[in-house]
């Protein structure tokens, strides 16, 4: 397999370029997959700014959707030609922190290998998917096959988007009869608001002031949709809960804005679940925070990975309990990928997800 | 029972004045409490201060050891002359916040019941125990009978401190061979040392500067103490756990400082246990907060009530698991409790908590 | 209120018959709730059979829709004139039992307060609601108001078999992406069903023979019904799931043929939650337990009663993401009542449960 | 690595023979350890008496405290020479099944992976540690480095005993203030006490008849040790318990009646905490199960494995939390392991555990 393939790359501050790149070598627990779909996702966008480091010359791209090219020497259970997915976070299985069960904090097999956000690193700290092919490490832990009568574009949201949205509403310990608001309604609040209404949560609120957003979430199960350029979104929460407030908070977006307006709108003893990329300190204001007496919880989480995670998300889709197609909204081939990081970076022409296939 | 009885009255900031009040009528639901040994709580001071408002006329006290005096008309179960205690915290049993498992934030009945703290009435909503009677509302879900052989002083720590210490550890979710740090070694850090080393954990961190508290939390189950004047406490929690960091940290002061020093302090995917009653907004720098990413928890808890809450931290000290007799550092009669208050508010001669009991 | 009402009353094994009695006095802490609707219960008739024992003279029933008719003198929170449902289970909320969050198994104010099946109290230790009106005692922790806007047929099913139903796949404790197995598509295993479609399982098998159920189930949920006259049901479900088996069986009749299946049908590491009422001892075949080591669980329960579990399970009828309207099949005047039970206890025409309504 | 080495082979049912073997060769995922200590297993004489099938030729054992004499090439994170423990159960990692936490039902990498007792491999399936030697597959999941200090006796609990006595206290869920039933008092059921202890429990009945482990049990941490020869143990349970029941009991020993004593000894909304290996079906009697209705809990464990367990496990023994010292009673040569069976076995001279070191 000593060939080339095109991969897209950070160059520099702005810069993703498709480049040739060898096709990597397969080491004994790896296995080279041929990528058949993928997407571009909001952190992509943070590493084209430069907002989030990454090293010159890296593959960009963590949700892959292709098929077993070659598997590693001690890789067993799985053929050659398979069709699989691997998730955005691929843990190893083996380490401290995996048989911790958080996974996603993965670092390497160091004592107590613990490292924030270390599972996360296709297209971070190793080389990603918005490639003709990747390499999956820790293959056995990390690869699943997607079932009979998928289509690519039914499973490309499991990786990451769909992963994450949903890990808002079950790290959030939605229960039945709950009351919900998912904060920004892009494709992971979207998501959040999919997993909330598969979980029963009873009452499903939605703020965002995008019109076509606004639209998806109420097809996706939002029962209330809010804009906040009507009025502050909190006191239409306090509105539409007759000033009870609501269960459980999901923010999906990352800012200060989103998390205070979540945090004002729990009631006592709920919980704020948060899924932002926060990129500045945040402020707990006291008059939201009980002094610290609300018996309340504000819980983090990392997309979950790994291919049991990765089976029962596909058996969602294949359920057809969630339909998530609606969020891929245009389609580009590989050479054309610069082009698609132009229009998914201004959010242009009302984009969801884009889905990248090779020429 | 038209006679009178004297009171611990909050007056105005800076005044808590021994007075006369009638004694309480009794409702159908209440029980009329003779106090046999009460203290004075860490929130007290605050209210003394005027950092906490309460009204003028207020009999403050929230931790009550005494003798059944008169049961109202539609309370079973129990006999006058039965020696009792309630908890700081008296929820109601039956509001929709009780039913959901919210007992701390029980507010009245009202179509969903949750108030922020709501489950504090003595001492802040209604009258107290720093007195000679105390009334018990609700009394069928709150009185908890005293084991045999169990002194005043052994229980009572049972309706707060204690209550609200072992409840950092517990909300933290510490299991069997968790790594756990205590910020802060006054009466509650050091209940809370005790509740983690009841629950499992086994390596117990506590961090404080003054050397009484520091000796007695080696005594309480501390294997480490951490002065952080000597350094950065952070640091030198990393440096004791080789730079892995807690499972757990429990917050028990209610500072920027202590709340910051914790989040930093905690493994990715680790809990912040939060007990402090704060007074400012609270900062999470994003360096500490793995950008929303850690798989994080904050969790705060307001100490929780009720009966069966009581019977089993009676247990834990008619077992002999813990003893907390070494809290108690003071004596005074409730003619005295103005000097008490002086001497636990200036934290004067070593106190930790002061015994009050009847003239 | 010193006047007479209808009820049906347990006179022998055999007969329920229609008698008079007088409308009960209001003590302080009840509700006299006139009834709208109620309806018949499988366990009401296993009492008109004689197979579980009640009190003669005593009035059946515990599914109560009705009218607030005259509050009690303590109680607060109610107007007179408001819809309101209570629970099959009715706890005081003040019990240890209930502090304890084991609401069902409430006892009277004793010592420790538990008691097997001591929540239920309507029609098997205190007179029930197959009459003009019911007593409620413990009012504010049982009664709840109904929502605008839902009549009664649509809550009649939340006091008993849909929380009962529910509960099955709540402690089952199922998980997004769960398969789940339902023996018996009766009345509770058909709420059972619409439980787990409501908490995310993706693969719903149903278990039954009769076709009209097994119809009804593919509505309620199921993407699977098994006719165990076909087969051997566990080999028809190792078949539908690959020989894995699922992760969550609910047990829905009370016979040794369906736990012993439900046991069988289970994965390594999977749960049976069982919702019968068994009238013989069980048998544990070895190999169906994996001699003990199999990380299985078996959990029991309930009824989960109390105003909150009402208020969420009206939640859910008034979100529209469950219709249990079909499972009223047939409507019958409180005159009526003995032809009710003639029918309903012989199943005779497609019976599912039968709405009983005044003259 | 061509050598031989000793091993303690099943040759038939009754025959336990130390013999000559290859030492094995090391793949890219294992590692050889040189066995330091091991210790024999009340299951190792089920093996040996026919009772538990294996394939004739098998070395047994399934307890290994060594050195790590080789490293597969693909195995990083270790150096040869440490000193390190593995569990008796060795997991993946990487299965569907170790991915969903079931890391003990842990069957090969099929589509889903669940296998009752797949995790237990040494000794059952695999070659196992009563050897000079013992590869161990999956090393990165399952090598275990012993912290310095600790000797090998005071970790040879920890790959079976402990971690399933243990077991038996989480599994069942043990909260601070529980009253906890231990039946059956020989190694394990006393690493439960200690569990149990060590989680707060604090009323702690053990059950038995032999002087001995009553003895030891008392100093591990009974708070009253039932003997059974003196009275029915459930009427003496409900006598120290005022009728109330247990919270939570612990069968270590796998018959129906320790079964059926534990069942009948737990609360209404009790645990039943199974350890015990069975050998015949078992029967739930309906008088002990209020016909399914109880809210009860039957959750049985297999010894969790993994090196984090091991690690929080030898962090205990290094805490001076518990003492497992004393159930070493004997000590023997490898070369002597068919004397230590016949005395284990037979159970003869208070024997509890034995060590078994090499030539």
């Amino acid at each position: 397999m000593a060939g080339k393939m095109k991969a897209a790359v950070f160059v520099e501050k702005g810069r993703i370029v498709l480049e040739e790149k060898p096709i990597p070598d397969v080491g004994p627990l790896d296995a080279l997959i041929r990528i058949t779909t993928t997407t571009i996702c909001g952190t992509d966008v943070h590493i084209l700014k430069g907002e989030y480091p990454v090293a010159k010359g890296l593959t960009i791209g963590h949700e892959p959707v292709g098929v077993i090219e070659k598997l590693g020497s001690a890789v067993t259970g799985y053929t050659e030609g398979q069709r699989v997915i691997a998730g955005a976070i691929t843990p190893s299985g083996y380490s401290y922190a995996c048989l911790c069960g958080c996974h996603s904090q993965d670092g390497a097999g160091t004592k107590h290998s613990f490292k924030a956000m270390g599972g996360w690193k296709f297209g971070n700290t190793i080389d990603g998917c918005q490639a003709e092919y990747v390499l999956v490490h820790d293959a056995m832990a990390n690869l699943s096959p997607i079932p009979d009568g998928l289509t690519d574009e039914q499973v490309l949201m499991c990786p990451d988007i769909m992963s994450t949205g949903f890990s808002g509403a079950e790290s959030g310990g939605i229960r039945v009869g709950d009351t919900v608001v998912v904060f920004a309604l892009g494709p992971i609040g979207l998501c959040a608001v999919a997993g909330a209404r598969l979980m029963g949560a009873t009452t499903i609120i939605g703020v965002d002031h995008l019109p076509v957003r606004m639209e998806v979430a109420r097809k996706m199960g939002c029962d209330h949709v809010v804009n906040f350029d009507d009025a502050d979104p909190v006191e239409q929460i306090m509105a539409l809960t007759d000033g009870r407030g609501v269960d459980v908070a999901i923010e999906a977006l990352g800012t200060q804005g989103t998390f205070e307006a979540a945090l004002r709108s729990i009631r006592p003893g709920g919980t704020l679940s948060s899924l932002g990329v926060y990129s500045t300190d945040l402020k707990i204001p006291l008059s939201a925070f009980s002094a610290g007496l609300g018996d309340n919880k504000i819980v983090t989480t990392l997309c979950p990975g790994g291919k049991e995670r990765m089976r029962r998300l596909m058996n969602v889709c294949a359920s057809g309990r969630v339909d998530l197609k609606p969020l891929v909204t245009h389609r580009y081939k590989l050479d054309q990928i610069e082009e698609a990081y132009d229009l998914f970076s201004h959010q242009r022409d009302g984009v969801l997800k884009v889905a990248i296939t090779p020429n």
